[in-house]
C-alpha cells in the first residue's frame, strides 16, 4: 500500500474537493482520497504508488493542475 | 419582464456558478440567470420581479448567501 500527497492548484470550494475526489478515486488501486482544501493538498492511498503522470491526468480531468 | 441584480457571497469557482444558476433557474418565471463570478453578482431575468425572500432562499439552497 502506498500513501502519497500531491499539491494541487486551483481548488477553491467543496465542489472542487468533490470533483478532485471523484476523479482520483477512479484511478486503479486507489482506496482513499483525502483533500485538504486549505492546504491545497490531495493525499491518496493506493495499492501501488501512483505515477505522477496518472495523478496529473486525473487532476487535469477534474479541471485543476498538479503543482509541479 | 424584470431584470434584477443581486450580490452573492461565497461563490469561488465555476461549480459555484453552476449551482447558483441551477437553483435560481428553478424559481417561477425566471427566464435567464447570469452569474458574474468576479463581481459576485447574479443577474436574473424573470416574468415578474422576484421577491428578495425567494431569491435568498434559492441562493441559500445552493449553499451561498445573498449579501444583505
Amino acid at each position: 500500500m502506498a500513501t502519497q500527497t500531491f499539491q494541487v492548484t486551483g481548488m477553491s470550494c467543496e465542489h472542487c474537493v468533490d470533483a478532485v475526489t471523484a476523479e482520483v478515486s477512479q484511478l486503479a488501486g486507489v482506496t482513499a482520497v483525502d483533500v485538504d482544501l486549505a492546504a491545497g493538498s490531495v493525499t491518496v492511498t493506493s495499492a501501488q504508488p501512483l505515477s505522477a503522470d496518472a495523478m496529473a491526468a486525473a487532476i487535469d480531468e477534474a479541471g485543476y493542475q498538479l503543482t509541479p
